[in-house]
């Protein structure tokens, strides 16, 4: 049974479900997929409307979405309508980019004779790949869920698009689903382009069925890489587009250092917090250098930390593995507690969490009715590790820790910070803070975030990644297991298509795009014979 | 050890390595990866003089390659003449790519504010992945194997490679590659950026090796897959872009029949069996219309047969499995010869093809002194299977048999044809010939391949892979193990490449191409705001 919990009290409020069955998958996917001709049929233009439709259908439900969201994931109604309106805005985001039609990547080379013998007509345009699996997130209920970016970009593209929802939303998750539907009705599509399975044993059918032909997901390491693996161990493998964690490195020279200690502390303080600490683009580690400088930084770090409250973490489990896996980090060699919020105090052995509430009392872990616990609260923390302790192979200080906690480590020279960078696990981002005469130090430090990350921020924070054409969202293993593509911004719809070449085939045969004198509305940016050309207007 | 072997004798020519071991694979790796910057410091016009230099290195050994590759392949000088002019074009044509810089996919979003506040200036552009493996392809010694188009393609996106060169031409590869290292240094790049290990267990340490970001595999399904399974089970999984095999079905109209059956007939005829049907593009299933039409073609084609000659093999393994697979198929309850090129006769209990030579009588199989036997002949089969045994589940006939056989299925109406289409595996290429007033049909048929193909070929042969910009050599599995890129034509490049994104970066710290006012020589197409921009000029 699927259940919706209060994720402040832990309690049930709503049997949202049963799980999906694998035969019921199985009738979802085959619906799904027969689909796929309908939304060829309406066009970029009809799947950009259907787009905008699905944002006013989610616009029209907001309160009742936001209310559900927030009630099963405690982020806060401030936090998730900004991400409902951030959800609706990629919707129709993703009907611009379909409009444009640059994603196609139309190519043309006319027959020609070359040295080597006569060449063919060829014209090349992406299509769309099949039925899409997406696998909503916990930390975004919407934006990386039922109505987010991976099944904006897909339908966008053309895919039929089947959600396994997260089992911590699954209320939210139903609510955007039915919105969705609305919208593709309005639009003239078949109810099927969207549908929802839940249940873990439901995300491996779907995985596993044939008609699905990519997947995409936000989630854990561990959870994402059996999903991979499976993927791949298909009779016929299919792409597998996995974000599953990342350390998003902050680096503050010695300048910024002297020169911003109180705004770098403030902001780094607020960035490993924000959503308690669950942004997949957290700052994990934090690069100080030594001295007096390093010292006040980390000083004023220390007083924002001790300033915040705990807050409701996404679920149970998740509670659980911030306490655990904080309890871990505590425990090893070369690692201090620098600061830590006060009122909740982490109970190792069993690794759970008892609340204290903001008395500072510890109390049993009081439990509803129905067995939970009645809420997950997760309370900061600020460590600080030995450079030898980061550098240890294997260490745990080079995984992501989902939570509200932030390692800092001391860095003497340069050279010792580029070794340390170096040896990191690719991530999602890399940040700098560098005075502006310290340019061979912050070259020296992008030139290795390039390597082992896919987006460089300058004096900012990684928290935070806006909707454009320019975002990207993804990098190295395990930051991504698609390292090529990536899952927010324009260019997130390259996923889901693939491409398909015409030899010889007369014109009533090609794509409006693709031939000589495309109709009005069918003009995009195409490159024929080896020139890029730009629609007129 | 590694031997060169003469391919129409079997025997011994030389031995001209041994087999790299695991240790020495990672030295060379390591050296490899090490020259990464050097391809960067290059820059695009650096590199694309680099690809230059080494097609030019390579024509100065015209000669000497050739007819290494002639002794290696038995491919013939013809061929292979013409297939080193396509390799150093190829090479020259990923320098215009590369000066073209349209595959970088710049993008410029300015800093704006938006209703959901501030945006920061975001800047994406691709880099290289890093080191790159690649397998040579034993059909196409020079075109797809050490100078082919996946080193060329990496090495214009600016990764090193290291290529395993195939057992099939080991005395081709080392020429290549010492044309190809010549190049590098004429243009100042290190030695290293390419290099050559020889056997399959240095294959396997290549894949393994961490400082390998990517592999590209042009071969056999067994051992494609095999190569697949350990990249996604590295640790840190990297992609495997394998073309593994493809059945690449024609379908000849009924009006097509009646009409040009002669033409059809004789071309089927040259593309099945080019190149001894050793061929990734080779039609393995032609589909003709039952009734006097098709007869007539079918009769045409085994006449066409019939008048061929058996022809050397590329290696004794492939013979074999040549040999055995057209064993299989012709046991198989409802497949028939209907004919088949006179002078070799198959035992099929050893697996093995004994020599008849022209005179029609067989021989036991001479063999050299070294124990190879004294040549490997493939004879041209055509077979024609009943659509039932077409359409068994796991029939062999829906499997690509290498080398100079194509099976014949003959089809009754429209739907039939469709139901058999719609079982087929992912292939290369789809083809079609049909008539002017067949349009229903065409398109029908187009639809079905469309679904399942990379290419579709209207009244043509699939054999013939022009090296374009347009072209896409790719399809889904088990055509390829990655369906969103090609591993022919210029957007090869965009498998060795990823996307990073700058958040605020000062100008000094950008790639020249990303920023406001570029210098000459770096003005390439980028998106700024939401609009594509050509460079002026």
């Amino acid at each position: 049974m699927i259940r919706s919990l209060d994720a402040r009290s832990g309690k049930l409020v709503a049997e949202v479900a049963q799980e999906t069955t694998e035969a019921e998958v199985g009738a979802i996917c085959e619906r799904a997929a027969a689909t796929a001709g309908a939304l060829e049929d309406l066009g970029r233009s009809g799947r950009a409307r259907m787009l905008d439709e699905m944002a006013d259908a989610l616009e029209r439900r907001r309160a009742e979405v936001v209310a559900l969201a927030d009630r099963e994931s405690a982020l806060g109604e401030t936090r998730l309508n900004g991400e409902l309106t951030r959800t609706c805005t990629q919707l129709r985001f993703f009907g611009e980019v379909v409009n444009d039609g640059g994603y196609l990547e139309a190519i043309i080379d006319h027959a020609r004779t070359t040295p080597a013998g006569p060449q063919p007509d060829l014209r090349r345009m992406l299509r769309p790949l099949g039925l899409t699996g997406v696998f909503g997130a916990s930390n975004f209920p919407l934006a990386f869920s039922v109505p987010g970016g991976d099944t904006a970009s897909a339908l966008a593209a053309g895919c039929p698009v089947v959600v396994k929802a997260h089992d911590a939303h699954p209320a939210t998750s139903l609510a955007c689903a039915e919105a969705l539907v609305e919208g593709a009705g309005r639009a003239g599509a078949p109810a099927g382009v969207v549908s929802l399975v839940f249940g873990e044993p439901a995300g491996v059918a779907l995985v596993r069925h044939p008609a699905t032909k990519a997947v995409g997901f936000t989630g854990s390491l561990a959870g994402g890489r059996y999903l991979f693996d499976l993927a791949n161990g298909r009779p016929d493998p299919i792409p597998f587009y996995g974000e599953l964690g990342a350390l998003n490195s902050v680096v503050v020279s010695p300048g910024a250092a002297v020169g911003r200690s109180g705004e770098i502390a403030a902001g780094l303080a607020a960035s490993f917090t924000l959503g308690v600490g669950q942004f997949c683009t957290k700052p994990g580690l934090v690069f100080l250098p030594r001295g007096a400088a390093g010292d006040q930084l980390l000083a004023a770090l220390a007083d924002a930390v001790r300033a915040l409250r705990p807050g409701h973490m996404l679920t149970e489990r998740i509670a659980d593995g911030f306490a655990s896996g904080t309890a871990a980090l505590r425990r090893l060699p070369g690692v201090r507690v620098v600061a830590e919020t006060g009122g909740v105090q982490v109970v190792a052995e069993t690794g759970g969490v008892d609340l204290a509430g903001v008395t500072g009392q510890t109390n049993g872990g009081e439990r509803a009715a129905n067995g939970a616990r009645a809420g997950w609260l997760g309370a900061p923390v600020l460590l600080e590790a030995d450079a030898s302790a980061l550098t240890t192979p294997g260490s745990p200080l080079t995984d992501e820790c989902f939570g509200p906690v932030t390692v800092v480590t001391r860095y003497g020279g340069t050279e010792q910070l580029l070794t340390m960078l170096a040896d990191l696990p690719g991530a999602l981002t890399g940040t700098i803070h560098a005075g502006e005469d310290e340019e061979a130090f912050a070259r020296a430090v992008l030139g290795q975030f390039a390597d082992r990350t896919g987006r460089l921020v300058w004096d900012g924070y990684p928290t935070g990644v806006a909707v454009t054409w320019a975002m990207h969202h993804g990098g190295p293993y395990p930051a991504t297991t698609g390292p090529l593509h990536t899952s927010v911004g324009a260019t997130a719809i390259r996923r889901w298509l693939r491409p398909l070449t015409f030899q010889n085939v007369p014109q009533q045969f090609l794509p409006e795009e693709l031939r000589d004198e495309p109709a009005p509305g069918y003009l995009v940016p195409r490159r024929v014979d080896g020139r890029l050309e730009l629609p007129a207007g």
